[in-house]
């Protein structure tokens, strides 16, 4: 219990700002895992089938999820696509979406309609450095054999294109999401303070030698060195604004992850227990010397779970409520079951894990 | 059809020198693709469960495979193991079996068994040296975070172990079993003409990016970058008598790669289709631009396919009998069905490949 200082610890509700909620009786699955997990604000990410390139659709999207839990603020974003303008940009903002996600083409789930080349955007960028709206971008290069890019180097060769992006747009707001190397994290630090970079629960427990044969640990970008793992690490509690949560949270029904002969699909399921899984994440770190008991505390722990991101993305935190956190006998479920039929496996199922309860 | 200049060609039976071939029902399914594969010589990995430790076990084993089909000379393996002693080595020498498999502890599919460290074997390398037996290397660090030794380094950091080992056993036969890095080719290389190295039909395909998300490519050790594939091409097609085929083919039940929520099963099966990937495999290259068609000449298909590792380990062609190799509309099975409702997935199920037929 490496962290029994915190037995009974009481924070504000998180914030987690990078959520997958899918839509229809996924949607419906998903949606009351948010609460569950002990977070009051998502920050909803738009690679629906197909996917929202207009605010009315991301609108329509905001009005399903606010009618299976009206509690949560969602807040919204549009996806990156050749459809969008600067004055789709304004017309987003003033109906208050807050931000555009950028995919590079096919680098992960629902992303074939991304981008290959960001210069074209370069307007909409203008716009959106204007009027505030935020850019999150899915920082990796396509797979590129002939230059010897893989899923192992995607995220480092994107690097320049982050660095050329904020040097171009010095005011824009720009994340980096789910940062998974050392040098992500470094390159974040090295921008100014416009920039900043989101960190999954997942990640800070995750090596490459995790998912190479556990679907349920498999997403994008890949989980790579122990060296990678520790950065993220001290990255998440060095108390830096730099660095708040971003869960990913991506949810599959299992049979895309285990069923027929097909591809797995990527991503790891974390909503239901995602303010637990970082505690979690930080006593293993403890208990492997990766960092001490003291690196965490409550400061740094408020501000990764909420304040750091509420503030980049000035935001309140709505309703005030508090969450207890509690080290007992609360075990992550085996599965997650919901409507008609669907089931998915959350990150270390079945494993012990804190409870989190709203006060 | 960038190898249509092989259509029709005639070559010696192929010999494969690296197999996995199970027992029981398994056995039974899997023993039968070898003659289908075009093979008539398979060298016999001895990771049962529990591993073949003895003489007896190994030739009781023999007799088994040899039941099935008795026209495949099957050269026979013990697996490195506390029990082994110089004794056991010139017993088995003398009972014709041929060589000695290590498997560093716990790197890949029944190898709980295997070897931490290799001084408390020096005794038996003498002995093995003397009596002419092979030391197969499964060459593989274990993981250890502590030391960002991974599954993407772990082959790599052997490598300054198989130096070691061939410096203190100059005369000893060592084969750096399925290389899968431009490293262990260079290592190879530097070592004298007693180590060699074997390299998999799969490995001539296949980068990280393919087995992410596919259960039925993914394996240890895992296959890499680009890079590495064309490092391994190369050495394939270089015409050096180091280098040859050992398909280290390992067949699991489809419900091992992809049934219930556990991990996936390590092992990509080729057995049934052996000698056609290994074509394969070049006519992708040639169309990638990796090799070019003139590279690929009759005698490096020759020794690559059987020549160099029958003269490495001095057997004979037995039956001389010939294999076609027909460039139609011959396609991989998409699962190898076999005894008691196993199922096995073939690698690259459903494509098109070359038909190899007896002569």
């Amino acid at each position: 219990m490496s962290l029994s200082k915190f037995d009974g610890l009481e924070l504000p509700a998180s914030a987690d700002f990078h959520v997958h909620l899918r839509d229809g009786a996924m949607m419906k699955t998903v949606v009351p895992t948010i609460k569950k997990g002990g977070v009051n604000t998502v920050y909803v990410m738009p690679n629906l089938v197909p996917p929202l390139t207009s605010s009315s659709n991301v609108l329509a999207y905001k009005a399903r999820l606010q009618a299976i839990d009206p509690d949560i603020n969602y807040l919204m974003t549009l996806y990156l696509h050749e459809t969008i303008t600067p004055a789709v940009i304004k017309g987003a903002r003033a109906q208050g979406i807050v931000g555009v996600k950028s995919y590079p083409a096919g680098v992960t789930t629902n992303s074939s309609s991304g981008v290959i080349s960001y210069e074209p955007f370069y307007p909409v960028f203008a716009a959106m450095e204007q009027c505030g709206m935020v850019l999150n971008l899915h920082g990796e290069c396509p797979s590129d054999h002939s230059r010897n890019i893989t899923i192992l180097n995607a995220e480092n060769l994107f690097l320049p294109t982050l660095k050329t992006l904020h040097e171009n747009f010095p005011k824009l707001k720009i994340v980096l999401e789910h940062c998974t190397t050392k040098e992500a994290v470094e390159a974040v630090k090295a921008c100014g303070d416009n920039v900043v970079g989101t960190i999954t629960a997942h990640h800070l427990f995750l090596t490459v030698d995790d998912w190479a044969d556990d679907p349920f640990s498999f997403c994008k970008p890949v989980a790579k060195w122990p060296s990678d793992r520790e950065a993220l690490l001290r990255a998440a509690l060095s108390g830096s604004p730099k660095f708040f949560l971003g869960s990913d949270s991506a949810p599959h029904p299992v049979s895309s992850k285990k069923g027929g002969l097909g591809k797995t699909a990527a991503g790891v399921f974390t909503q239901a227990n995602v303010t637990a899984y970082v505690l979690d994440a930080f006593e293993l770190a403890i208990e492997r010397k990766l960092i001490k008991e003291e690196d965490v505390t409550k400061e740094t722990l408020e501000g990764f779970l909420g304040g750091f991101g509420r503030k980049f993305y000035d935001v309140q935190d709505g309703n005030g409520r508090k969450i207890v956190l509690r080290k007992g006998s609360e075990k992550i479920v085996e599965m997650v079951k919901g409507e008609e039929g669907i089931e998915v496996v959350p990150f270390r199922r079945g494993m012990g894990t804190w409870s989190v309860e709203w006060k």
